[in-house]
């Protein structure tokens, strides 16, 4: 049963405001481009994450990761920073930044691929909404 | 089969940020009340709403009510001032009212009940998470 | 904690063709009044269909109704009639009857309450997507 | 706005280990009436609780009741006894009374009545599985 | 942050009725394959269609396609020809093709895949009910 | 259309208690190590399992796999021995054999490797709350 190499996924979510803008256009091309979603005062959403990590079971545990442990590490390094905030003023990566779903998802990724260790293979799934999600790496 | 009563309901959503936040208090005691909810620069949610409508069933149809039609009353009266809106900024009735679950499914129902003839009973159901939802009238 | 009144729930569903229609009007009013929901071909649903029961816990049991003996008799009563049938067509019933979502619930509770002893209260949820669902007696 | 009696929702979980016995009854009876629950080893669920409590929106805060605190209560008085526990064999109550969900949602509400000011109104839902689930008081 | 290959999802719905049948098969044959599917009348289905395309993150926007014109390519290219049909009558392919779920996966990403360009992967996932779906390509 | 490569996937449900421990290790080490999840009475959960079988779709049905077959053997060799059991005390294999998502999904894996024809692919999700959950092989 050893060395089998298994996905754990474990499914965090926040709750934050955000804005689609390209401060390189005019606010004539934004809105075209980006619609409602570039509303000057922000909207919001309650963001999904799933973090995935694949590796080898432990023979010793049966896990392939402890998920306490991945909770705590999502909690530490992304929801404290993310969670209840507006990504375009309170989090210093999306001021220069646009945070689409996409690149909100590399960014967790980013985050979290220097606290795993790197034997172990990581993947974000991101829900915006129901309806709209990306993944990354693709 | 004529005059039985049945309640129809029709779900809708719209994503809004929004801050919570008393005037009349300061600084502090609002941290202390609304903790992460009263961050300055909003956060936001993906807000689920559910417009139950109770009435007879209309013998010609088999409808209560048209759920095309209901939905485009949402659409006008609801959606098209919440959605990809700062509630606090955008929305005039929470530029004095705290836009809280609670306070949101009141405005809803009293702009809708307006809209729908007063044989017909309303009740609004308004999740701000999938763990925190309010109902109104109760 | 005997003699305490608590509803219980069972979930079960169908898949069936339907399609909305008053043979007493015109093609071009039906058109009108049902829309889409008139396609002469029909179109179909997965239904989901919630039966709730209301009476005192039985002190033996523990419980208002078996759970088990429910869904037996949902499926002999309802499922075995409905599910992948065409509602219009296979259903005697919804020949005359239009089958909207309030019809069929009204049916459905129609159906059950021969089968429920009377000093048991019996409502029925019906959802005919994720966005409509109708709820009798209201 | 004030003096609207408004609905709020709380939904929260924990896992357990139960099994459905009467002691009065034969091995046979008991394996006749609860079938698979029967099981002497145990099997689990994952319970989804959802806590409803009505009242008047506070005009201060535009809260019924703040779901952080209730969250809490209901952490502290309900899942740190039940979640990850054996219901039969770690929580009193259940040595003698048998664990069905309609039990267990009694119980659930005779712990939090005493936690909730009588003036606002509590009821309690459970769910065993997505299929299966109660509410009390009905 | 350029260059980074993400997938992105959108999720649409369209309500349909369908019939499982081989022309080339004997009624009892048809009967002992499809079961229920084969009923003469039609059933149907609310079917969920999830759209997965994966590509490089824009710089300029943020996105690796925007997903309001996503969901006009799917409304315009998918569901105004499948949505409230019939399948096997109103959908010309389906006249000579079985519209099990794998064929009507296969029939959508040709569809798509016609509109979306050739450097940007096309994935389809849809599903028939909530327990049963497939993808493609595999 | 033939020949095209297609994933199918069957999802079903099944309640067992478990507990998580390591016979090799002291009592200390173990609750350190699982936490919540050694309590000696064991706990449980609803386990969602979903089965993934990819394959040509063959063009006399237009199925990969008749899914009513592959439920039916998700029951016999699956769900018969594992839904409403006590993992560790009912199931031989998990008497030596920590059940964890990972271990349990591997299991399932093995098992149901030697019923499905070996040019087909397979892989297993394993839910074992919403949040938490596996996928094997990776």
């Amino acid at each position: 049963m050893n060395k089998k190499r298994v996905a754990v996924f474990r499914k965090e979510h926040f709750n934050a405001a955000h804005r689609l803008n390209n401060p390189d256009w005019s606010q004539e091309k934004n809105l075209e481009v980006f619609g409602k979603c570039n509303n000057p005062n922000f909207h919001g959403h309650n963001y999904e994450l799933i973090v995935q990590v694949t590796g080898e079971v432990n023979p010793a545990t049966g896990y392939v990761f402890d998920m306490k442990i991945l909770s705590d590490i999502i909690k530490a390094e992304v929801l404290d920073h993310f969670d209840h905030k507006n990504l375009n003023l309170d989090v210093e990566i999306f001021k220069e930044l646009n945070p689409t779903a996409e690149n909100i998802a590399v960014v967790i990724y980013d985050i979290l691929r220097e606290k795993i260790n790197e034997n172990l293979d990581l993947k974000i799934k991101l829900f915006e909404t129901e309806r709209n999600y990306v993944e990354y790496p693709a």
